[in-house]
């Protein structure tokens, strides 16, 4: 069963509700009851945490409210995985403090598909984090490949580093030292190909992209925000004359194709990587569609056991923090 | 007299030349004079700079390379201004260790035009300093500022600092103290409008986007990456069909115009700030016109005295290494 947050999205809970019907599989959600008459089992939530709240604070005095609910349901087992539209650090919040880190895993990452046309290609960190350690970097690439492996099939997908050029020595001393770490010691666990820049994310040059989450929240929005005004601009130009307003006619079947592949809701959100669970985090602007998609990657990330796969990955390549030991302690918060 | 450096171009040296001479600007060409017969007065170096040369060594190993030369024109009062479409670099090494830095100047940040329609937008720093402190981002900020009202002819340019969110706590500890120190004393002095996310960049919300030389430089290549499959993918929608085809017949012209907008050659090339003269940087790439372009930018930063005002505006917003007294001494390398 997928623990479905009925709160926070732009749309309101009737729309998150229609998008879990929509999914297929078995959903419960978790909001308010009043608003969602009619729909599957419902766990009355009512209280929402919001953008502007200050997440670690907001999960822990507010144990009622929906995603600290729902993420909790995954933690005791009655859910599978937990999927919300509302607030990212909330969901990132209710997951560290009620699921916990994996073992051994120093932080988890948010990642999230990048719509590149035909290459669908994984971002890793893209705001968990706005200061990373080398090790850092090195955990979301194992972890990163191991989801897209997992949940998109990929066969050894290939990892790519975020640095302002390809040689090994460019970059951040953070960056470079990462750079040492995945391209030697027990690398043969991973396909990592180096550094990859700018222009090589939307080229589909690497399967997985890792980076800290500061420069990759600037690129995830730096990317959306370019390819709307690129469309936008095109569509002023069309409009511009009466001849070009009757080509960008001729031409709305063929560019809708590109709309919504471009579109984030068809991408399913973003997911959390290193916690001991699954928790998808739909863009809060979904619509029932998207909501419905983000519920789809929860189930098949369930189905083909990231979360496991994802600790033998990060072991395989000696990512962990320490060394795996039957006496190490579960980590605590 | 614009000292243009012949060496570096994509295109080779005659491309430059003939981008020197349309520029309408009076040009003396430094570069490998068997391959500039014919044009306007050339100072004979046939020696270059490689992008895969470390610039510093270089730049110390070859004083007679053309860039080393143009730069020393600059700094002997014989050139008003040095214009290179060879490595960034090698020309930004050149500059600080014969130009020097301006006194007070933390670092020189590298500076682009980001070509967004309708608003053109100064990015710095896109790659002069991977890591900075918040007194860097400080002076970026002023400079960049003294610089779009001086060559664009911006009345008090809306400042804005990359960062994740809105909010003045959002962003890594250097961007917040940058923030605060913006935000608070002699801020009246320049238009800071707060933070921006990736989002807005692309979208005119700022005349001057600071940040550190890593997220810059993979901003910049992002933008340009992203613009470039966009453009791609809608190009290829329209040649799916017959139909479509027949549309984009119709909207070239219309979408011609866009292109030329979003041509890096358009922009003139990166400038360098914080340094004792003006250097531009074209586009390696560059047509004739681009090259043009970067000699106009140069020489209108000449003619608007970029200099001085840079260093006016950073000693008014108090943003100088230290306070200015006329006993300090010159800055060394």
């Amino acid at each position: 069963m997928i623990a479905l947050d009925a709160n926070g999205a732009d749309r309101g809970p009737a729309t998150v509700a229609e998008g879990g019907r929509l999914s297929g599989s078995e959903v419960t959600l978790f909001g308010p009851e009043a608003s969602l008459n009619g729909f599957a089992p419902v766990v009355d939530a009512p209280v929402a945490i919001g953008n502007d709240e200050e997440p670690v604070r907001a999960v822990r005095n507010k144990p009622d409210a929906s995603i600290v609910q729902a993420v909790r349901a995954v933690a005791d087992g009655t859910a599978d995985a937990a999927v919300s539209a509302g607030a990212t650090g909330a969901a990132l919040a209710a997951a560290v403090l009620h699921l916990k880190r994996m073992r051994g895993v120093h932080r988890p990452g948010i990642a999230v598909m990048i719509p590149v046309p035909g290459a669908p290609t994984l971002m890793v960190d893209v705001g968990a984090n706005v200061e990373v350690r080398p090790e850092h970097l090195v955990q979301f690439a194992y972890m990163g490949s191991a989801f897209m492996e997992a949940v998109h099939g990929v066969d050894r997908p290939r990892v790519g580093l975020l640095s302002i050029g390809e040689e090994s020595k460019k970059g951040t001393p953070d960056v470079v030292a990462a750079h040492e770490r995945l391209a030697s010691a027990q690398a043969s666990s991973i396909n990592f190909i180096g550094n990859v820049e700018g222009t090589d994310v939307t080229a589909g040059a690497a399967d997985v992209i890792v980076t800290d989450g500061f420069t990759g929240n600037v690129a995830l929005k730096l990317m959306e925000g370019t390819a709307k005004t690129v469309v936008g601009a095109v569509r002023d130009a069309v409009r511009s004359s009466p001849v070009s307003m009757m080509g960008g006619l001729l031409i709305r079947g063929a560019v809708g194709g590109l709309r919504r592949e471009l579109d984030p809701n068809t991408t399913g959100g973003a997911i959390l990587l290193g916690v001991r669970g699954i928790v998808v985090i739909a863009h809060g602007g979904s619509t029932a569609e998207g909501i419905a998609n983000a519920v789809r990657v929860a189930q098949r990330a369930v189905d083909e056991r990231v979360t496991e796969r994802t600790g033998a990955a990060l072991e395989a390549g000696g990512a962990l923090r320490s060394a795996p030991t039957a006496t190490v302690a579960p980590i605590d918060e």
